[in-house]
């Protein structure tokens, strides 16, 4: 089956929003064995969308055509489509009641626009829509069919996963299952030496890999005749290659390397506390995104400049003196000053030079240096790092955190 | 002028890559009021690339073409586009050998392969890529003109930059000048009130509103003979916006809040410090990522539990146990606290719900408290956001941000 997603509007086509919508569907199909075959974006004028809708519904046999969905007279989208498609537009009395409702909640009357949304092409299956005023719909006339969502991914999203997906894994003879294993401190050459004979597209399974957000993605597809054989086939496939990954896998697609970290100190029953200087708040900030962190972090310091340091976390003027804020040195006194000043079993502290500015040759800009106190022991790395300096202290972040899961993982024994 | 844009490439159409690209050059074309009206993607197959580029060339004058300029097999680009335009592939040797020495310089000998990026459509302009082992290239046949450029961003944006903005600008009869205004604390339609009769598409000068990431952006283009005319006109229209929105333009283009904010401080000489709950690190890290804080910001804490409330920030446990810590009562001692510890002019503070749990009938989910010292006075502000646990942290950050801001323009003396 061929496959085309459409994007209806100005907005992404001067560039000004940028066409998530087209990835996040594509992406989502794969997970049925559906693969989409090209994007296009258009302006919103009727002769634009019409000639897009026509030669894509001659190629293909399954468009989405995203946007154009509002009550304006810029919204032509189901129009077009019905022009292309040889459908009348009927009133659909309980989708107008549905919007009359909708305004009515907040004390409102219906402007007489909205009326056009409750307009759909003849026989269609309506998509609800629950976060908006435009409910979507499944277009069909012979063999070809045209899905039409509205644009704001807050809405379209939704729409989705409720509607369309299930609407579409009725009709098929399987599906896949899609797991992605996060992979962090090995390069992606290295990595393909280690999967070795795993990497491919075999008949029932295909693994691959791609660069993510400073991380490896291992992807692991696996088809089946329903969700469970295919769910049961990936994680076969997940298991052997987690076996010989184990120390560089952080996560998964459902699950950040943060919210593992979390899991293990929730686990254990560790507290924790944290001391930045580089990243300045961005540690903290990552942790206190999972929810229930609360229970154990109980506080984070930004100790930025040297006075700081010294009077928060107990940092010796002599070690700054000596060694300099950024050195392995002042990132193990503030690892154990803070988990000593906050009474916890874990201490996290970064110190490093984030740039633009402040780097020297001895320490160029990117020279970050982390302090792991867990138990008795202190543990100090050193990072070189490259990019901005947001990239920088982004990079700095998910190190430490690599670091502080890879020892949760391996000794689950500290006493503080 | 027609425009078209042409992403080719599997890992975009199958969604795994955020087609950025597009938007990207979309936009930097409108600041020479060059228009694109359509963005294309497909797989990267001789054939269906083939089909693109033709079909784009019968509608339109300039086709922007990424992608496919590798050494590998599957890069066609370059073989398709001299196919629908009538071209030959010529090996240019100026290319070859500094293709050569880029990898001599890595002391490895160039593969057999990276010659195939040696070859160019004949009379092309080759577009230098100092990222990369790819030069792009402009084919010109009769009134049709083809842009070919690498995939990945850090090749793509720089070439543009450097060489396609300057190559298009000498053949204009004048150019645009863009002025973002970032606006906050008003709502789209207020807004569009408040501009009046300054908002939409004049002979020289168009006025447009977008909705940006938690804020508003009115865009300003000017176009002008030339570089200078253009500025002056978009700065004579910047004013005259700014005088009625003055209290809530945060920022440009050019300059983020969180930087305008910085610039205030050392303005001012003003130090600063942060004591944040629910914002856990946020607000410091915003603040972080602005190079030159360090003067300004001595130090910040996350006091997340009720106890290090108590310990670093002096809130008194009577205030706790009365109001609770999501309290305008404890906001305000948090930001009293910090202020004194730190021993700086002003001190910030946030505490409140970011859910999902915590919530209740009286403080649901997203209610947030805002304490802010600043020399004897000390604000408060209750906040009530929506959406996932990040955005109302990130939206109580610029909540945060944009009241200090606030304060720092309006008043100038703050006596700590």
């Amino acid at each position: 089956m061929q496959i085309e997603i459409i994007a209806i509007g100005d907005e992404v086509v001067k560039g000004y929003t940028v066409n998530t919508n087209a990835s996040y569907i594509a992406k989502r199909l794969q997970d049925l064995g559906m693969n989409s075959v090209r994007h296009t974006a258009v302006c919103d004028d009727e002769k634009s969308i019409k000639e897009v809708v026509e030669a894509s519904l001659k190629r293909s046999d399954l468009l989405f055509v995203i946007g154009g969905l509002g009550p304006t007279e810029d919204d032509l989208t189901k129009e077009a489509v019905c022009g292309c498609m040889g459908k009348e537009l009927v009133l659909y009395e309980d989708i107008f009641k549905g919007i009359q409702q909708y305004f009515a909640q907040s004390g409102r009357t219906t402007p007489l626009n909205n009326k056009k949304q409750a307009y759909f092409p003849e026989d269609a299956v309506i998509l609800k829509n629950p976060n908006g005023t435009a409910p979507g719909c499944i277009v069909t006339s012979g063999a070809k069919q045209a899905v039409l969502l509205p644009g704001p991914p807050r809405e379209l999203i939704p729409m989705v996963e409720n509607e369309v997906i299930p609407y579409f894994e009725q009709n098929l003879d399987g599906v896949f299952e899609t797991i992605d294993l996060k992979v962090f401190g090995i390069g992606e050459s290295h990595l393909a030496e280690k999967l070795g004979e795993k990497l491919g597209v075999f008949e029932q399974v295909s693994v691959a890999t791609y660069v993510g957000n400073n991380e490896i993605i291992v992807r692991i597809r696996a088809f089946g005749k329903n969700k469970e054989e295919a769910h049961t086939q990936a994680k076969i496939i997940e298991k052997e290659i987690s076996l010989g990954l184990k120390e560089y896998i952080i996560g998964n697609n459902h699950k950040q390397l943060e919210e593992n970290v979390v899991e293990l100190l929730s686990a254990y029953g560790y507290t924790i506390a944290t001391a930045e200087s580089c990243t300045g708040g961005l540690l903290a900030g990552t942790l206190i995104n999972c929810s229930g962190i609360s229970e154990w972090l109980g506080e984070s310091i930004v100790t930025y400049s040297n006075a700081a340091k010294m009077k928060y976390l107990d940092v010796q003027e002599e070690t700054l003196r000596l060694y300099g804020a950024v050195s392995p040195q002042t990132a193990e006194e503030m690892a154990r000053g803070i988990k000593k000043q906050a009474g916890v079993h874990i201490g996290l502290a970064t110190t490093g030079i984030a740039g633009p500015d402040g780097g020297t040759e001895a320490k160029p800009v990117g020279t970050v240096y982390v302090g792991l106190a867990i138990g008795e022991a202190c543990y100090t790395y050193h990072l070189q790092l490259d990019g901005s300096r947001q990239e920088i202290r982004q990079k700095a972040v998910k190190n430490v955190l690599y670091h502080l899961y890879r020892h949760l993982q391996k000794d689950s024994t500290c006493n503080s």
